[in-house]
């Protein structure tokens, strides 16, 4: 069939045949299909959807356009993470430990950071010697040695995916579930995990800014996993404010390392225990939700989770002194605060303001190969939720010789919301989907 | 504003601004919005339309994207005339004559005929000698002298236009009605008429199988006119059976011939008094329409509109003595006739099915640039409507060698139907946009 004619299909708001969505992928990964029938046939899917069986087909047609990474000879049942991104989102950090020291085996291949949602690749970086350049052979023989690695998603994997999103971004055709959750599945799927958990972020802070859209990617991705015979969880988690309370580079090391030692903030432990907990039970560890929690627990409070990333940083390359010596990772000398404005309570704290005021201190890049500096961001002293007096300290802004520090301090002060009454609790898991 | 931005806009169902359509017109002029942008765009134009200012400030934009024909140093008022192509479709060739003959100045510039419905320019090649090709000077000096000239649109006219067609072509992105209503008015703009009276046909043979769809598609392009301040009227004509009875380029010469002798079939006929009388009252010749068709009637039974025509045909190198002489006309000498096969009414007769016969015969093109069979075409001769008996005429194919010849009468068998009871009669106009 002429390709013109698949587009006219999908324009009709028909559904796409498996052999027309391969024959999509292929032609845009060899160039036979040009960019300008690939866009137009994207902003005919942005407008008129896909259906589940077609993104499934979408997804699992590029991850076949490039490398599929073959675990099979790593012993144990493998669980992999994605996180959709968010601000002060570092939960792969402590949970790939946490999860592998109750015996998940947990590759785990991220992106960086883009805008003002930071990237698992840079803030490992701030580790000093840590290496995200693995060979696939070496990342293996870590997972076999520490039972996770972490590193960068290599240029061979789905390649289709890759040129697709490139052309998206030039032509509005990236705000589409089916094709966001084909992109990220996709690669998942080249990754050659047994069974996934996906934690959707939804808020301010997330690219899904509310809980219908939010679980409508999360059951999209769910159900592309499902149909290749990984087994998919999604849990939808708030991203109204930051996660925890360190935003930037090696400040949120510095948190994961408190949360692995038992000392982190309630709500990015409360995130981490709960996906370790459905990682164990898919890795078919313990059958039971409360086995499950407990050997979590036990991987905390042993610390066992924490020397399973003393060894990651080790095998990577990284500075395992680190642990134990905050001073060895990189800061930024200047401190400015920002203070309540008048009395009353902490209502919300705008992750994206947040963010963007990390962002714009030097912690994150605005384009790909952008340089990022790893001491600087922005910490909360004061929880969302609690009372205050005016004047009381909510901020700490680590800038490097002012560089930008207005326009943070503007952004902060925005982020803020004082109220008179108590806000009512939030809840950090919104929904799951499985 | 970057042009993606611009996508969109049209992505989420906003009208865009004339800058916006400014933007997008030069930019694929010039190549700096590349194809796979533009694209992106026209399938969103297509799935969230376009208002009429929009689809106006289209037609504008690209027919200001190249040469306009400045017709202000031939005297008189130039009333321009297009036809959305049926099959069997001469009207342009008896109606510029008449109106001529009326003293209207009609500039007509014309298209090659594609797929199933003949072009006018292929049926004026038909006459020995006839040269499409005047340059605008010689154009201009026809219709000086003759008060008509009939040539082909030059390359440099609306060359946005030309490109973004090619485009749509290939992307699915050719049915929408504004973009076709744009793109048929950005090349009438161009051609620099003071007004304009659009033919729109409606039915089986057409691009628009029903009024809804010819009303909407006049309307826009009324639109136009009206916003660009060329005063223009449609008319939506009846394309479910071919107009007149010949179907086939030299075959369509003859019988213009005849209906300019008044010896022409009552439909072709009537499309051409009707378009002429507002032709003639657009021109502000006659205020009030009775006037005007007597003016048109006394065109054609004087015989002036016909000697119009014989001139036309000299001034552009044809030769004139095929008025008189058909013989002078390319032929096919074959012949095989198509009989009712049972007694009854001949209910319909498919244009479109039709226009295929004449087309596989060799009256058309499948491909620009293929070469055609002028002498080869197909005659109706019993009008639907008849009364027939069981193995009466009804179709007269002219085919060479026996060319296609089992296809084509296949295709005409497929396109009679006959039945028990005489049909109601056929209005040939079905409505009017002013």
């Amino acid at each position: 069939m002429p390709f013109v004619d698949v587009i006219a299909r999908k324009r009709d708001g028909r559904a796409l045949s498996r052999e027309d969505i391969d024959a999509f992928v292929t032609g845009v990964t060899s160039g036979t299909v040009p960019d300008y029938q690939a866009s137009a046939l994207l902003m005919a899917i942005v407008l008129k959807g896909m259906d589940e069986r077609e993104t499934a087909w979408l997804a699992e047609a590029m991850a076949q356009s490039g490398e599929r990474v073959d675990l099979s000879d790593v012993p144990g049942f493998k669980v992999g993470k994605h996180s959709t991104g968010g601000v002060g989102d570092k939960v792969s950090i402590v949970l790939a430990p946490v999860a592998a020291a109750c015996g998940v085996i947990v590759p785990k291949m991220s992106g960086r950071g883009l805008g003002h949602t930071g990237g698992t690749l840079d803030k490992l970086e701030s580790i000093p010697g840590y290496r995200i350049d693995l060979s696939i052979g070496e990342f293996k023989q870590v997972l076999r040695e520490v039972g996770t690695s972490i590193i960068g998603q290599t240029a061979a994997l789905a390649p289709a995916d890759k040129k697709l999103y490139a052309l998206r971004d030039v032509t509005a055709t990236v705000s589409s579930i089916p094709l966001i959750s084909a992109s990220i599945m996709s690669k998942k799927l080249a990754e050659g995990s047994s069974a996934l958990v996906l934690d959707v972020k939804c808020g301010d802070g997330a690219f899904m800014k509310d809980i219908a859209g939010a679980r409508a990617l999360a059951t999209s991705m769910v159900g592309i996993g499902t149909q290749a015979g990984v087994r998919t969880e999604a849990v939808i988690t708030d991203m109204n404010v930051p996660l925890g309370r360190a935003i930037g580079n090696a400040l949120e090391i510095i948190e994961c390392l408190d949360t692995l030692k038992g000392a982190g903030p309630a709500d990015l432990t409360a995130v981490v225990r709960g996906l370790a907990t459905r990682m164990v039970m898919l890795a078919g560890i313990d059958g039971d939700e409360p086995d499950a929690a407990r050997r979590v627990d036990e991987a905390l409070s042993s610390g066992r989770a924490l020397d399973v990333f003393a060894r990651l940083i080790e095998r990577q390359g990284g500075d395992r002194r680190v642990v134990d010596d905050y001073s060895r990772l990189p800061s930024a000398p200047g401190r400015e605060h920002i203070h309540a404005p008048r009395a009353g309570y902490v209502a919300s704290l705008h992750a994206e303001a947040i963010g963007r005021a990390s962002h714009a201190l030097g912690a994150g890049r605005s384009r790909a190969g952008d340089a990022i500096d790893h001491g600087v961001g922005v910490v909360v002293t004061t929880a969302p939720g609690s009372a205050v007096r005016a004047g009381d300290t909510l901020l700490e802004l680590h800038h490097r010789n002012g560089r930008n520090l207005e326009a943070a301090m503007a952004l902060c002060r925005e982020a803020i919301v004082i109220e008179d009454e108590p806000p009512s609790p939030r809840q950090k898991v919104l929904g799951e989907v499985r």
